[in-house]
């Protein structure tokens, strides 16, 4: 199937993840996968020379609620075989960074130029799996009805260091009153794949945080009295890792432009 | 088997549940029964007539948070066959009020002069009961380490009425950071026969309470730098129920002094 045409939210909801996956392999879409293929798994996607793949593999266990690794592949084989046998990680997703000893190089929209034999690809959960839950919860969820974009943050947590990697702890933030977010903590602790409970709520600064409105990565959201922000630990994490560690070659999605799995995001729930 | 003389900490929370009630029924001990057989079910009594007890049993049901029903006697029998076969609910329980027309006419360690054949007992979960998840989880719980008593306060928040009851929601609140916070709302989440997940969190003017330092029933806890109050609904309602609706007679435990079931903390999980 292949669709081209510019999509309204509701068509783009509506999308098969195979359909959403042809349409941004097309290059007719650059943007945030958010409401694509609505209800379908969203991931991150990492993409590393084999000779650093086992440290940044121990660098995802140790700092696991960050970077939850849903698979790795084997060296020069672009495919998740449990998450989307048909689709190619080179190209499904709508637009990657490369970077080298960690500067940002470039922003494509497919990656067939960069790629190597050597190169492992990790597939990792995202929160935006669990929009769906949160939704049909009633939780607010600026993120998905209004900006489109993550709201992401550096916090003064450091991540568990390897020898290769390390970095301070990025986060997501929802803003939401408090019942809504005991719902929301309930809701989300049944995701543990894809980032699972929040790790704090209320006070930014307590996490290091300075402004509010403005996220390091993304766009802010309204803050409506009442209610608090709830934090839950991030994919954006990757970022501040590689600024930090500058490994020599690494490629990744860009910001909000996720890689859409087969499975639907309650398959992901263990509960 | 009878205890009788004073019991220290440990003492008390390594009594069986037949042991405490024993030590309640020699009327020893006339106060809260936190820490006594620790990880045993602490219930609430309520006895009322027939001619009201269909009417409070809708209350209940209508307000399930706050007065989780685990057992409703038949009128004339103070025996909960599922939670204490052997137990008499007139005189297990350290301390009794008595309510006339919605006046606290007397405090008492057994209702045996009070009671008649008419009278329906029911036995209602309490938040103690996740007294032993919380610690096991590292959770501060200051009304359990520090002060014995319970922090009650009334709320701005109407329970669901029926012909013969109304009145505030009470809610009881434990100070802890909010990363403790969030392993609350997961924790307490198991238990919705006592109470389950708080109702609330933070700034407490928003649930109408004034001052945190001055709870209506109990003594304060200590809110330590950094920490949030957390709310759940509490028991304790249902003396702001009998003061707003003046039942002609109307008996419960007295705050903190509850009825310990045979059942263990963890039987009532769901999960």
């Amino acid at each position: 199937v292949t669709v081209q045409a510019p999509l309204d939210p509701r068509q783009k909801a509506a999308l098969s993840p195979s359909e959403a996956r042809g349409y941004f392999r097309s290059e007719t879409w650059q943007g945030s996968t958010r409401g694509f293929a609505f209800g379908r798994l969203q991931c991150g996607v990492v993409m590393l020379p084999q000779s650093e793949a086992a440290d940044f593999l121990a660098f995802c266990t140790k700092n696991n609620a960050a970077l939850p690794l849903l698979d790795m592949t084997p060296a020069g084989v672009p495919v998740t075989k449990a998450y989307a046998p048909d689709a190619d990680l080179r190209t499904d997703v709508p637009l990657y960074r490369v970077f080298r000893d960690g500067e940002l190089v470039d922003e494509v929209p497919n990656i067939k130029n960069y790629w190597r034999d050597d190169m492992v690809s990790f597939v990792l959960g995202c929160s935006m799996t669990f929009d769906s839950a949160l939704l049909a919860n009633g939780i607010p969820n600026r993120q998905l009805t209004e900006t489109g974009k993550p709201s992401m943050y550096v916090t003064n947590i450091e991540c568990e260091p390897t020898e290769r990697f390390s970095g301070p702890l990025v986060v997501s933030m929802r803003p939401m009153l408090p019942a809504q977010a005991i719902r929301a903590i309930q809701v989300t602790s049944r995701f543990p794949k894809t980032h699972g409970a929040p790790n704090h709520f209320g006070d930014p600064a307590a996490i290091g945080i300075a402004d509010i409105m403005k996220p390091d990565i993304g766009a802010p959201v309204r803050i409506l009295d009442g209610e608090v922000p709830v934090f839950w630990p991030c994919i954006g994490t990757i970022w501040s890792v590689v600024a930090r560690s500058k490994p020599p070659f690494f490629i990744s999605h860009a910001p909000g432009c996720m890689f859409i799995a087969d499975l639907s995001d309650e398959e992901m729930s263990v509960l």
